[in-house]
């Protein structure tokens, strides 16, 4: 018979088990910290009816849907009735107008799971991924303070998660649309061009954004460029740039507006402990035009900028206008988990982890395969995770093979030990080992477990 | 703008947040008992190419696929290059034969995710379903030990799901094989139609059986079909059914090498540790005839047979020879995990969870808010899921809500409280409270948590 190749579709991030574990660890990791806030799980099917997902007039996102549909359908010839989601945002608008008698509001979610893009495969770039997701929804109106809870939940994820010094750069939008309103630049195609060149800021420099703003299709007066340059180019301190603003004397509403929300957001992460090395007011955060109306957050990590942010989101005014005619505005953030354990395994921050095993009970000889049967039921019973070894092998092997699959503690019952009613534990990271009474094997590999 | 309804797709199981985390733990749970035993987690994309995914030759599960396309490969009118995964078998024999020279052998795996089913939708049927599968993969051989692990571990995780009383059936195929081939049906057809009929027994009765074995297409003699009748009604104790077995003098090879692989599995099952009572030779169970060829099991929960097995599987010759010339045998369950716990929630065992906060932390005053958040930071910082009042409301309200969400602790802040450094704790199970120094607030509440 003629083999298939065994291969996965192009743009997806399958791992081996060492490195699945380690991703397993990390959205664990993830969850754990939405739920310290109390944000409640929520997940949806991966499919969603057609006309349901594909709300919005056509444009980049529906050239990039996956079409599903079944056998029987295609050959009836319909058009596909599901199709898979590409977010989590459309799928929490549908659940939540769907249920909204049924939930308790402020609303506070988690969900985080895969979404699918038909992207042009590409190095990290991926096809299918795991979208980290929090949001509080509103019904009618949404406190300012949850504003301030979702970068004191992003801090206390990435502090979880050990991957070094990281910042949440965060924004308000109202004070960039103000300050342009002040300046004559209302409309909001102009500000949306306006917003792109900034957007380009880190790119091109000062110089040729200038050039851009004062030529071209916006035609800025050169001190009314200079002017939204300077703004956005305000640094220091968090306090420094709210004196700054302060100071700038801009009497349009939005722009007062912006910065009154930007400070009661600085004052809720000051009360909720979030030290502020973690945080900073940047104008330059600006994110696309059509969807966020308030505060924006971007996050980098301190030691890879490359990467770009790692968590993106903001305020909202209305999440699911397509589907109820109730006012629910949010605020939110996403992970994009696959593509940062991707980039941060790539950057040598994150290894394969040990096995989901801690020990490993050998076989010394198959005529006393009931002792170490016993033996692994009775560590199993104390809550160890144990692998026993049902293949007879040499035991140089079986300890090479704990070594090599990353278990720490490899347990040995010989003649001698059966005869004494004991067991050696073997350290393979430590090198060391000891005989032990069987009753206080679990006890000393639980406290060993604590030692490095 | 007129509305669109907000649905999904018939044949999914969406479950409101306090469902939702019912079911998370039901799948912890799983998950935990699968890694106690050492068991490695793989996750595959939910779709795979079709050449790959359809290796059968046609049949019901080509009828129930659901195909999977891009915009871009309709509009050119291609045919879809991927379809969904429709169980997690296909995957892990892909997988393995993919990653074969990365994986340490015998390669003992779990696999927890979706699987995809056009089916015809009815209630409890579902077309998008969990599956939690353990597989143990050899490289060549795998000895028959394994075959009383994968219960072993069965074992542990419907204790763990604490659904009540629940027996292990198992079976070895070679011993109906053998025992029909000693009577003179050795083919593999006429095998088979005498295993349809003796998987209708619990529903036609013995009669209406031997009817069919004697007439129609089979006409057995009425001795033989009486002979295979005696046989697959033993029951007894194990050791019961064995000793009958050892008594019936069938020189068949097969029969014999089906009753010492029965053997020891019992002796594995004895020496893990496993409790008598939760398994039992069940000789009647038979299963597909193709795939599994030696050691069969399904589960039932003793006070819930109307559910049927609630978890299945066996031993395979050889998982990938689509893939493969490598001879890799194996043997696996799956727990089919929605229709479980959909089944469980209708009948009552299951109730929707507490929510994911122990203790909610209540706004008794807008002026006194920097207290409480602070003491939010503080119960966080220690360990406690705890939800913080953001939008103020009455504080009757709060607690109402507090008691409706399933969160057990309030811990409030008035202006006493604030002027005396102290917070009040009410335990909103018991209808108690306590006014406690901040400091002891924690530790309070993880004591408390320990009591119902």
């Amino acid at each position: 018979m003629s083999l298939i190749q065994p291969r996965t579709p192009s743009g997806v991030m399958e791992l081996l088990p060492g490195e699945q574990i380690a991703f397993q660890s990390f959205l664990d990791t993830i969850r754990r910290g939405y739920e310290r806030f109390g944000f409640l799980p929520v997940e949806t099917p991966v499919f969603e009816l057609t006309d349901v997902l594909l709300t919005k007039s056509g444009g980049e996102t529906e050239k990039q849907v996956y079409f599903v549909q079944s056998t029987g359908a295609r050959q009836q010839g319909r058009d596909p009735e599901m199709a898979l989601r590409f977010d989590l945002t459309v799928p929490l608008a549908r659940y939540v107008a769907e249920h909204e008698h049924d939930l308790a509001f402020p609303f506070r979610r988690y969900q985080m799971q895969r979404v699918y893009r038909g992207e042009r495969a590409q190095k990290g770039r991926f096809r299918e991924f795991y979208q980290c997701d929090i949001d509080v929804i509103g019904k009618d109106a949404l406190p300012l303070a949850f504003d301030a809870e979702i970068p004191a939940v992003i801090h206390q994820v990435f502090s979880d998660l050990k991957v070094g010094g990281f910042t949440i750069n965060f924004n308000n939008r109202k004070i960039l649309a103000g300050l342009l309103a002040g300046l004559g630049i209302g409309e909001p195609g102009r500000q949306a061009l306006v917003l792109r060149e900034i957007d380009r800021l880190d790119k091109v420099g000062r110089d040729k954004v200038l050039e851009s703003l004062t030529g071209g299709e916006l035609a800025l007066a050169a001190d009314t460029a200079a002017r939204i340059l300077d703004l956005i180019g305000l640094s220091g301190s968090n306090a420094d740039v709210v004196a700054a603003l302060r100071g700038m004397d801009i009497a349009d509403e939005t722009f007062r507006a912006g910065l009154s929300e930007l400070e009661t957001v600085l004052d809720g992460l000051a009360a909720l402990r979030v030290p502020e090395r973690h945080y900073r007011v940047n104008l330059a955060i600006a994110r696309g035009l059509d969807y966020y109306t308030g505060t924006v957050y971007e996050t980098f990590l301190d030691d890879h900028p490359g990467i770009g942010s790692v968590c993106s989101g903001g305020r909202y005014e209305n999440l699911a206008s397509n589907y109820t005619r109730s006012r629910l505005p949010g605020v939110g953030i996403s992970i994009g988990a696959t593509r940062l354990f991707y980039q941060l395994r790539e950057a040598g921050v994150i290894a394969a982890h040990a096995s989901t095993a801690a020990a490993l009970v050998a076989l010394m000889d198959p005529a006393l395969a009931a002792e170490s049967y016993s033996l692994a039921a009775e560590l199993r019973a104390a809550g160890i995770n144990t692998e026993l070894t049902l293949e007879p092998a040499k035991i140089a092997k079986q300890l090479k093979y704990a070594d090599r699959v990353g278990i720490r503690f490899a347990v040995l019952i010989g003649a001698d030990e059966a005869a004494r009613g004991t067991a050696t534990v073997k350290d393979l990271t430590r090198g060391t080992q000891v005989e032990l009474p069987r009753a206080e094997v679990a006890g000393h590999l639980r406290d060993a477990a604590g030692t490095a």
